[in-house]
């Protein structure tokens, strides 16, 4: 089976509009790489990228983003509104097929390893990436920022996992990991209280009992007089969207409230939808291999 | 959208094994093609492939494979089980993705014309692509066979659709078309009772007043105790599999009987899955450029 992968690497350079095309060119130029997105935000100062492709292919244009990254960004002169701590702020890799997260682990680890040795980058591991429990959160490595990192990076505790423990002196550091793709699924329900949508996300998610792998919160659609249960599946493999999308209903039913549809934000991988189906068509032995597409996929 | 069909060709060779291996090089070779299986009978004296691949790639090597055919098969001295009319017997092109079937009956007419002209061959176009009628059947346009078809083909409602009115001495002649993929559906009963097996699967296809692009029968699963209502769904993106699978549900419930799963068998193209997980979630405005591996697809 063809192994695939997303990669969302944030660079902090959201304005010159020359290095922007400079840095995401390995992406459109390296087959095997599909880029889907990329935009630039002026007062965040920060461009953010999303490719697909296979793990050799991806690490290969990261590594020459990274490289191109690493040279036309000066951390001195970087101002935004968006934390950050180096040129090439952060790294994930997220598997959509085929690629177990155990492998996109390891290939963080290389490219973290490639980058450090190529470019004397300092470099943290986080997420399913992580060497410590504390590294886990990209916001507690990134704390004190670039600005703050020259005495942080000296202490024992934030030794960098790859690379010299001193920061680079225009890119700064870099973080580098692997976690689950997010999916994006919003249960509407035939309702305007919000109280309610409130109640049943507090039943549905992780912290209040729920379901592990999903996070919840009630919104307001105004325009539509109804709410929603938005919610933000962090390992669809583990907790299904059907999983989510029946709990809705089943808790909305004691207040007597309708689901009346739902949405799915942005990317998702095509595996989310066919376990929905399997489930409710209550598919026996099915397998991935019986999608034609997916056989086409393989050649990659 | 990168376009994708699927193509089965089947060639009157089943026996000798460097002549199979020769026919089917084209459709290793030439890129943006797949070749997902090629099984070869000997009593059937027939080789069965298929693949699935771009329009152009799919017509490439095609038109490669059946040049070989002709070249290497001899239908003069051709015996087997199957019925056959030529060296390169029926070809059907079926759209999987971003392609109607006004462009898969395009397809078959390009790929008909040009191997006519190349190979004196004569052609017949069938199903979709049928000119008239009586032509949408294969098994009508092959009536005769290659023995009889030499004074067939001269009787004018069987002039060939593309190329000359007499038969091509070794090869014979060809039947090309499009037509829709087929899935194939079955779910099962809970019941040993083939009799209700039977009345659901009648009350569900088209023949029976049920559903327009759904062929079903019932069949005895003896080994599980239980009956399926096995269907084949002629047109996944008009009849979609929930309805299917809805229907046998409540045609079953008069019998006091319940669904216990189903079964998917072979290929199918993923949209035939996304159709029923976005039914079942009732999802609002979602597209496939949503999916992940859709996007990669777009390279092809």
């Amino acid at each position: 089976m063809a192994q695939i992968l997303e990669c969302i690497p944030n660079f902090s350079e959201g304005q010159d509009e020359e290095k922007i095309e400079k840095i995401v060119q390995p992406f459109k130029d390296i087959s095997g790489v599909k880029l889907l997105d990329y935009s630039a935000d002026k007062d965040h100062n920060r461009l953010v990228v999303t490719m697909i492709g296979s793990p050799d292919a991806l690490k290969k244009s990261v590594l020459e983003a990274m490289e191109i990254a690493v040279d036309l960004i000066d951390m001195n002169e970087h101002a935004g509104e968006h934390p950050r701590m180096g040129a090439v702020d952060v790294v994930p890799f997220t598997p959509v097929r085929g690629v177990t997260m155990e492998e996109a682990v390891e290939l963080a680890n290389e490219v973290a390893q490639e980058a450090s040795e190529k470019m004397e980058l300092p470099i943290y591991l986080y997420e399913e990436a992580a060497t410590t429990p504390e590294r886990k959160n990209l916001a507690d490595i990134r704390r004190g920022e670039f600005e703050g990192f020259a005495d942080k990076i000296q202490q024992p505790e934030w030794k960098p996992d790859y690379g010299p423990a001193e920061l680079h002196s225009t890119a700064g550091a870099s973080v580098i990991g692997a976690r689950m793709p997010l999916v994006a699924f919003n249960v509407n329900l035939d309702t305007d209280d919000l109280e309610i949508a409130n109640e049943i996300a507090r039943k549905v998610r992780h912290s209040g009992g729920g379901l592990r792998y999903c996070k919840a919160i009630g919104i307001d659609l105004n325009e539509r007089g109804i709410t929603q249960v938005s919610m933000n599946m962090t390992d669809y493999t583990k907790t299904a969207l059907y999983q989510s999308y029946e709990m809705v209903k089943f808790e909305a039913e004691r207040y007597g409230v309708d689901v009346i549809g739902s949405e799915l934000i942005g990317l998702l991988p095509a595996q989310a939808l066919f376990d929905v189906a399997e489930y409710y068509l209550g598919v026996e032995d099915f397998s991935g291999d019986q999608i034609m597409e997916n056989r086409l996929l393989e050649e990659l």
